[in-house]
């Protein structure tokens, strides 16, 4: 038998099973709740962070002595049990809340009240502690929720930081493996002057370290928040020295310095920085997209394709024609980012619409900044382990397409001027000979000359190229 | 102790608990799986489509001969345990899969041929069925997965069609409820001529019941798939007859037509109907939006805003300020709508980049259309139910507005001219008067006559006003 | 030395060079004018479009006896000029302009009614004709803006389903002129089952005419209109009969049935056709960019990528590299995509955006989707001359693409079960043998069996193929 | 009569009108060019980069001694007059360009060489210099487009900075002029409360001068660009030394230092600046936007919206109705900024198709980024000096409001606690009392302590206020 506790708010009275430590504003927003059918706490970042900043604000108010300290010791308790993740089936709301997520606020105002009055009298209520009058004291949903989430993005952030690194890594260790592999360039998808495999991999490498940058960049705004603005900026309500105060546990709590931002209504009025981190999260899932476009087309084939590198075999490919392999991992990794630029339209939307002293749009921004984060965190390690570090290079297709690239033929342009260039291309297509061949039938270099000019490898390396170039030039009186 | 088979496919062999239907491919790809969280068949639709399908192809392959008639029994009556739900655990992929979701197919044909061989030999493995030779017999993920996209749809559609019917009839009896609210009309958020608070809500149902022709203009081609094709549109591998014989047992399950598109390799080429199905959500997800921001804007105070309507309190509005109400239904809906366009983009993204002889971005496709589809069909309810059906007019305040616009002075450019109507215009800004007033104290009309032409409702209402216009002016001698 | 007239508006008087037609209003705009460098006559539709509209208007009333008929006759004669394009540099203002385009509408009042009292006295402004009173009669910005943009698509869409049609018919002819061209197909960019040539510029074909389909179903919607709505859709200010007789003259106009929307609220409130329209229009320019990605797949190389067709050469398609060509037309088309992509979600943002009783997003919509009309329109001509027209087969690279597959062990699966395939397909890789070689060298078929099964040209026709494979499963006695 | 040379590329031979600068290369593509009706010197960033890359190279190739110092000379004066913009209409190609602009750096190749030539020899033509093998010398397509794209953006960089700090400025300027005005802050569009219009004001500074801190967070990455990289990333056909000559050349023409990128195959790979770039362009144009929706808001009326301030006047409404005014230029800025939020999605797509050793999508990032820049730094004086500095406050309307809002009843919740204060909030609704009729009603507090209390201005200022409800609060024994 359900035994039920009577509660009550500004709209009236409601009977709650007792078992619930969620209360009555929960309740009434169940009923408008459900749209997704994927509650807030399926990312839990948000929740903790609001936890850190209850646990912070009881400790604050106790501290200056605007709540007794009973109460913010079982507020404090209350909170560090809702980190364990102990009460996340008292979360129930779904993702898509209007209100500016005012129920997910109360929500928790409500769970951890509860379970501070029952620390307290053995009983869940409010004879003790008040969900709005103390888990909630000095605050607003205005500047909790902004708050928890830009304090939730620094796990996100930290773990993409670290998963790119190691990715950066894995790309340096390719890059090494495959320093002496030189294949066709291709520009519009059109043979073009030779490069090495290695190259192409530091390339990768390189804007892989670069996002990192970028991260680190940004990392410093999730510590930059709006508490003790409360409603609308102003700050009332907020006892004297609770702002400082707050500010002081939550920088104890992170073990990082947590600040106001400058101007708390700018802070109300603009969430930029989700804006500012969703366009870098969306950056990394492009990145990674256009790469693994590249590995596909590199390892298309295994007969009729570009057949430069080979992906390591996940599962067959096909459920009729034996012995194909999809390049199924990439193919994840550039779906999800469609997934993450339609999240960022989605984010601009809602920064676009923000309204007067206060960004409302709050579902919209959780959702799709923390879907992304969590879509393009997962793809990086499965990238890394279960495709970049098992590719091999098939360095015989590599060489005989470089070899056999009419746009050898620069360095006869380079040598001997850009139209006879285009005449030892004319003579390659039509003759559907090498460049090399080429250029010794036309007589303009000796075999020997052109096995030391037409060379892919050396031309990959325009330092070691341009003594062979300008000894050859020399010898033949050109310029 | 867990008992464990051995499976074999062509990457090699592994132990599978025996307790598991799925099998080695879906084993294979469970550990590059699970980067959202979230399974495919967290929308079921997929599943039970591919069910009916490998169902409907049993039953061909067993009329036509080409499957042993006990075998092609088995699968059936596997398949009719699918749609029962009863196996969603053995489901485990994850919603972001690539290889144009061949590890689905494939997770389906395991399921389906295991439990089939249990039906037939008390035990699951391949003895009697095969997943690939018997479940999959005919077919190809190629064709499977986007048939069984395109048909999964139609339970959806029938539900938006059903929904949004509902909501437009909820808007035509507001519109006879507030057929006597006259009101001031605005454009550009500035007072405009008057109209009725009826004839407002009669444009919110009108364009609800054109969405809904929309979606019925867009139903068929639920129904036109692409079996039959198998792996690039050829068909190749299906037995004679095969083709036919499916569509007439599909159109047997679905109760309706279901036929193939004209040219197979096109409808392999080009998703172009998810493209239009995603476009027709995101109309019908942005008209709703657009509804609850006027919805939103016409309830705004309560006491400084624009206050024309009431909407009904779902729950305290604020954690810290007791008393306020939020528009949280509207905002739900409207955040929703910037979710429903960021998918879009995501499958415009994944539409643009289709490639050769087949789109392989089915995940892209499934997870946008099918969230989209979530989410708007579960808003429209609550909309409804929860906030238009409780909509309350605040009568005396749009009177009030009504008779104080300036805008009233263009019956005075009507009867009088337009130059005229800019001098009573200015009448009413410098003395602060109605335009009622402007007109007898500027000796234009007498009182009589500014009663019957400076009246809002009238204005509303042109078939009325016109003699009364023209009585005027003829009395009055202009033109 | 200029001469000057003095204009007057409801803000003041102003001084207007008497060269001039477009008069007071226009001028105070141009001020705010100028941020995109572009004036909205650059796509001339909106203008063209309104001066069919204050023609029918002027013939309206005059026919209904709201207007003297010489001034009627002075503003028809007017606008058949400015349709001519001789007023083009009359209309000064930039793209991008507030409130609903009144400024445009305003524009347009101007010029034609300087011009309509030049006529009927000799001199520009007022004395006769008042843009406000006569040009404007009856209608509002409001009406007659959203109703230029519906009329003004009509000779976009014409143009677009007339290219798309030639289009069409330029792949029908490439599908018949490599109908016997077989090649290696592709998913996932892997080598998968063969098909011809013909077959896949057929379902370039195919989705080009549905193309023309959606289209055809979609003009219709470009003849409904919002006129007789005035400022709010009440129609308030416009003489009794008036609207009836506008429609009749827009009819003769246009030569085909002009209507009104069935609820002009509605119409007002929901530029949803717009949408639309740009759906489709993005649906066309995706779907030619998804063709043109693989036009530009096909014909990489000219050494070391697929080689199946060739592109012509249009120019040199390096400053560097002599002989390299690139696939200029596609690259252009694939960019294009883009900018309509990207124009789609301005215009979803601008109707999301949409308020109380009309979306005055106007600027937003006419310039993102003409010049997605624009664009569209230009770049398939060029696509069919230029590109299409001339492509040629490679048939000796495909022919050997498709012999080398392995994914013809398919036949194997078919014929011997999907287990064997399997052997097949391993054989081939592990000793880089043709399928054909492989069932031979394996002892599965004679020589003459492989000739008549492994046959890829075979394979894309399954009609064909059917009884051989089943002659020859009896002739082994395979089920 | 026209004269003719001859000249001749890689394809073969043209006859171009001798006036004409521009030569075959650029003849040749305009045939598939045009399909914007806008070329590609719309916006002459590009080229002018382009002279100055052309300059700086010639400078280099003629100090290490590859070129002849009298050619250098002569193509560095072409350079110097290129860009004077004397030549801009010899540039006719259009914006849409495929093959990664390489028609448009050959286009300033062939209008640079045959000016050279013409300096050195009296005539156009190739007997002196040669556009490949002299202008270009040592240089590619595919490293110098995206240098002048980054080098192009230096100016529209500082002019946005310039610009928005001249507006943060006039927002300073109107945070003091209204510092004094308190009205009812708004969340949800409900009221909630007090702040000043000043905080609103200082919130729209704030956030504009943190925009300026990202720009010039960015504006270095103009700076960095990939010239030395030649085809593909390698360099090859650059002479020793000219790498390190052309950069030093660069930092004297730009005046400050330009380097190259780190890695130069990353930076053919990865236009990501670009993209930052644009997401950057794009927080401002939607800032500017929200800003703009909030002005709207709150000069909605003249008699029945928000009324709170007055924007100037800057032309009538309405064609129809006389003293309307419509907010026509925050309407222009959020207009805009959906144009730029769709150009940051075509942006995106570009990126994400990156391919290979070169990102070749030059089209849509030049296109699309400077339309944004172009339409943004145009608005943002507009914005500045027809609108922002003209507003005036409503400073009756504001107090009016302040003092009505029962958000008020936040103080009696901090002071006696919130149930108290939910009592007050209900009591105001069903009595239609202001707060602080409530309380002295309801006897809470004297019509003194009200008065002292229940103050809207002393609610902003949480500083003053804790005092004055802490000495009630002591005064009445409360905790």
């Amino acid at each position: 038998m359900t035994n039920f506790r009577t509660e009550k708010d500004c709209l009236g009275e409601m009977q709650i099973p007792d078992s619930d430590y969620y209360g009555i504003q929960t309740h009434r927003m169940e009923k408008v709740s459900g749209c997704a059918g994927l509650p807030v706490i399926f990312y839990p970042d948000m929740h903790y962070a609001l936890a850190q900043i209850k646990k912070a604000a009881a400790k604050a108010n106790g501290r200056i002595g605007a709540m007794p300290q009973e109460v913010a010791d079982a507020i404090v308790q209350a909170c560090d049990e809702v980190l364990t993740g102990k009460y996340n089936d008292q979360f129930p709301l779904d993702m898509w809340q209007g209100g500016g997520y005012t129920c997910v606020n109360m929500n928790v105002n409500e769970v951890v009240s509860n379970r501070a009055n029952e620390i307290l009298t053995g009983e869940k209520g409010t004879s003790k502690v008040h969900p709005n009058t103390h888990v909630n004291m000095g605050q607003s949903t205005n500047d909790t929720i902004p708050s928890a989430t830009h304090l939730g993005m620094i796990g996100r952030v930290d773990k993409m930081i670290c998963e790119l690194t190691k990715l950066a890594k894995s790309f340096r260790n390719k890059q090494e493996e495959f320093k002496d592999i030189v294949k066709v360039g291709r520009t519009c998808w059109q043979d073009a002057l030779p490069l090495t495999l290695g190259q192409e991999f530091g390339g990768f490498a390189s804007v892989t370290e670069r996002l990192v940058r970028k991260l680190q960049h940004l990392r410093p705004g999730c510590f930059e928040i709006v508490m003790g603005g409360s409603a609308v900026g102003t700050g009332f309500s907020a006892a004297p020295g609770y702002k400082e105060t707050i500010y002081e546990e939550l920088t104890k709590q992170y073990g990082e310095k947590v600040s106001p931002m400058e101007d708390l209504f700018d802070g109300f009025q603009n969430p930029d920085f989700i804006v500012e981190m969703s366009g870098t999260v969306k950056e990394v899932a492009m990145t990674l997209s256009k790469i693994c476009k590249d590995l596909r087309l590199m390892s298309s084939g295994p007969r009729s394709g570009f057949m430069e590198i080979q992906l390591p075999a996940l599962s067959p490919g096909s459920s009729i024609m034996p012995g194909k392999i999809n390049p199924t991992v990439p193919e994840m990794v550039i779906q999800i980012s469609h997934q993450v630029v339609g999240n960022d339209v989605a984010i601009a939307m809602a920064y676009d619409e923000g309204e007067l002293d206060l960004n409302v749009w709050d579902a919209t921004f959780y959702k799709c900044l923390f879907e992304s984060f969590q879509l393009v965190n997962s793809e990086i390690e499965i990238l890394r382990v279960h495709c970049v570090d098992g590719i091999k290079a098939n360095a015989a297709r590599c060489a005989q397409e470089a070899n056999s690239s009419i746009a050898l033929s620069t360095v006869v342009a380079t040598a001997l001027g850009y139209p006879m260039g285009v005449k030892v291309a004319h003579y390659c297509e039509a003759n559907n000979k090498t460049v090399k061949e080429a250029v010794i039938e036309m007589g303009l270099m000796t075999e020997e000359e052109a096995q030391k000019l037409v060379d892919p490898m050396l031309m990959t390396n325009p330092h070691a190229m341009a003594p062979v170039v300008d000894a050859f030039k020399k010898e033949k009186h050109v310029i």
